[in-house]
């Protein structure tokens, strides 16, 4: 196609890759990066859905492993999204890749790619110094890795992003950033010591490293409320661009979700690929011959599979139409976006549990409720990051999704539907205990159609509003809610300005 | 980043976004799409690591049932590379997207994802009908739903390739597109017939629908060799543009590639969160409370872990090296480099193998030497990608990595390190059998600084080569291999020009 830009053309690489000098634009490297964090983020649900439970066994002690696992599986997906901002942050620093740093860059993600397996060590033996101890090196592995990358970008500048390669500070620009980078694994280096006599202290240390970066943004937050923003000193302006104040990338938080909503959805039929083709003798044997049957016996599991893909999928297609207006991601919404991506990882989890129990009547109905809280709090954390968004619509959203635009409505009504039918399935399962399947499945059939036909409805809705108001609007001469750019910026500039 | 382009500003794309009308580009979900397709692509590799192998029990049946897995393997990886490819070509001609064409889209890959599933049904029965009729219905179902995207992107043109929108047959053109779409599912249909009562016949037509498009380039290719390029009717024209001679679009052969590499990099990891945290219990029975002697015993796992994920890495970073020099892909190097994903996605197989077998040294030998076959054809092909490149370079490849051009010994020493590395490797067992296992880690541990090295072990060599040209320059006053742009060019004139 003559008119198809490559996209080395169409980011605006400045043909690079043809000085010969072994120039790279990063792009790339990134979106694998991206990919294979947010696999190394999901894989620790897989213990968890595989963990058998049969009914007579259900005893406090499986109740614990379970317990365990989902806890290992939240802490293991937030310690690589701190991770992942952690290479975010580092690659704003370092604008261009040469082979060097490629290859470093992947050693830095086969030693992440470690760390869930040092963590699920740590939880299964918490009394042992071992695992965090692996925990510690791996953590300090990456960090002198990093530290390698940034002091070879900053002894070839060409290779640092435009604005610090021209800054005059930029030695105290490396300085900063080393700092930034060996923070951890200097703290970690302290817990590897701790281990060794009083291992409560290592943990303590560990948690610091990896709620550092929420809690001093959470402190630097409450701090601008209270005592309004306050003045940086002149030169650490430049710090701050590339350690509180910026916003991550938006190109990268949509890689790392594409990355983890496509391994979810896929997560089931890597089972199904694998247990679910009877065995032929079994055929014979049990079913008088008869694949039909046999697939028969499986049909639980596939109606889960389609309905795990469907919820995951639109989900994911929620995520896409909200992306489309943003503009940039600030922090808040980073992290409210990897709460979404959380719940949503454990999706398979549920579905899981819906199918292997759907032969256990009496233990249908739990399993239902809590696939429609996975659901409703996957969806309810989309809608806050827009919330969040929208309470800094201006750097962060384009016009049309901001308060009063032309696709704010439709927005809000795709963000919400999710939450109301798995909270609507919620309550009902609470009056007709004895119809939850049907309620559950009639959701899964209902939610898609409900997408396809959401803006025919909206525009009937509206239509209906705006009836209802042309009525009352004899007495009022101009309706404040016009659905035009003016009123929207003028609605706007009601609002508090972002700060 | 105030620098930092959104990527649909990068994209080059006009702020549709902001238009209100609900059109988008369609950029994000072909990436979604891409990394679904490469995930499904591999996931029929997991069956075959996971076949549990004692060498006492190595008999007939389960080298049968081994040959048949890896069979439903390759077969799989091809049926959706060709799905993926029917993807590019559809999304060619629909250059946006709405929200129905979303969701429809998102219909078209859950019916895909469960393609591999009938294919290994069909494997396990090959004389029962229902797994081609699945599998049958699968095609039809994925071309019906096409083919309402290609009615839907018709009915509302300004969701068309601006090409196809602005052109006067465009009645012609859904024509033929929808014939394109429907031609598969088509003889799909009178398979299943024929799968009722005779089903030999619907082998026959499947594979049909599987190769067609191979076979019908592979005859253009031929028929253009023998009697020079025909002169195609002035009409059809426009129609070869989405048809025959249409490169592949480079930048979603990179996707979906990223995509392979990635989960192929982490398969072993998800066996390994799973299975080798040991029980606390067999701890305390089996090695007296001592963790370290229970994670020795998982040693060779670790080992084959990073051995694996190394080299997948590194047959990324060439792949990621030579895509930087690639222009646009053509159909020969998209074949090529499908054929290359295919081997890296045996790599955890021969892994797996390198690690299981390590207890019984008599079947170390054979799977080493499996695992440097693996390696070599893997490598080998990415190398054939890079010479059908060169072939078409003037269309292909950028300048510099042209005969010729400034990177171009530098992409071949990176191109040709992996076959040289597997097959002295190779080779080596052959010669010394008792060291065959310190020779494969010795290769492993090699080649990564290799890779590090090249640039100057490649400069220390053509400094020596222009050495001794210099000596027997004396008598020649201009030599052919002047390392300069005018020789590139000069060069490249010499070879036949790309038809």
């Amino acid at each position: 196609m003559a008119g198809l830009q490559t996209p080395d053309q169409a980011l605006g690489v400045q043909g690079d890759e043809d000085t010969g000098d072994g120039l790279q634009s990063s792009h790339r490297m990134l979106s694998f990066s991206d990919a294979l964090l947010s696999i190394i983020a999901t894989v620790m649900i897989l213990p968890v859905t595989h963990t058998k439970i049969y009914p007579e066994e259900f005893d406090t002690s499986i109740q614990k492993l379970l317990a365990t696992r989902i806890a290992v599986y939240l802490m293991t997906f937030l310690l690589v999204t701190v991770a992942w901002t952690a290479h975010i942050r580092l690659f704003q620093v370092v604008g261009k890749i040469d082979d060097t740093l490629a290859l470093l860059n992947l050693a830095c993600m086969m030693t992440i790619t470690f760390l869930p397996y040092t963590f699920s060590l740590m939880v299964a033996f918490p009394d042992v110094p071992l695992g965090i101890f692996l925990f510690c090196a791996c953590v300090i592995t990456i960090g002198l890795v990093q530290a390698v990358i940034v002091g070879y970008a900053f002894h070839y500048p060409h290779l640092l992003n435009q604005r610090i390669s021209h800054s005059a500070h930029k030695a105290a620009f490396r300085q900063h950033v080393l700092g930034v980078v060996l923070r951890g694994p200097a703290l970690c280096f302290v817990a590897a010591l701790f281990s060794l006599f009083f291992f409560p202290v290592s943990y303590l240390l560990m948690a610091t490293v990896i709620f550092l970066p929420y809690l001093s943004k959470a402190a630097g937050w409450c701090r601008d409320r209270i005592m309004g923003p306050g003045e940086p000193p002149a030169q650490s302006l430049d710090f701050f661009t590339f350690d509180l104040h910026e916003p991550l990338s938006k190109e990268r938080v949509e890689a790392f979700s594409d990355g983890v909503y496509a391994i979810v959805a896929t997560l089931l039929i890597l089972d199904i690929c694998e247990d679910n083709v009877p065995d032929p003798k079994d055929v014979e044997e049990q079913f008088q011959g008869s694949l039909v049957t046999a697939l028969g016996s499986f049909g639980p599991h596939f109606l889960a599979y389609f309905g795990s893909f469907a919820t995951v999928g639109l989900l994911w297609f929620v995520h896409h139409s909200l992306f489309l207006h943003v503009r940039r991601a600030t922090r808040a919404m980073g992290l409210l976006n990897t709460l979404a991506l959380a719940f949503v990882g454990g999706l398979p989890l549920a579905y899981q549990r819906t199918s292997a129990l759907a032969q256990q009547p009496h233990e249908e109905l739990e399993s239902i409720r809590v696939s429609c809280a996975i659901i409703f709090f996957a969806s309810i954390f989309q809608f806050a990051t827009w919330t969040a968004a929208l309470l800094r619509q201006r750097e962060a959203l384009r016009p049309s999704a901001r308060f009063g635009g032309r696709e704010h409505a439709l927005m809000f009504a795709k963000l919400a539907l999710y939450p109301c039918a798995s909270l609507l399935a919620f309550a009902s399962t609470c009056f007709l205990r004895r119809f939850s399947t049907a309620i559950f499945h009639l959701m899964q059939v209902a939610v898609p159609f409900a997408f396809l036909l959401l803006r025919l409805g909206l525009r009937l809705a509206l239509a209906g509003l705006r009836g209802l108001r042309g009525l009352r609007g004899l007495t009022r001469p101009a309706g404040p809610l016009r659905n035009d750019q003016g009123a929207a910026d003028a609605q706007a500039q009601l609002l508090p300005a972002p700060c």
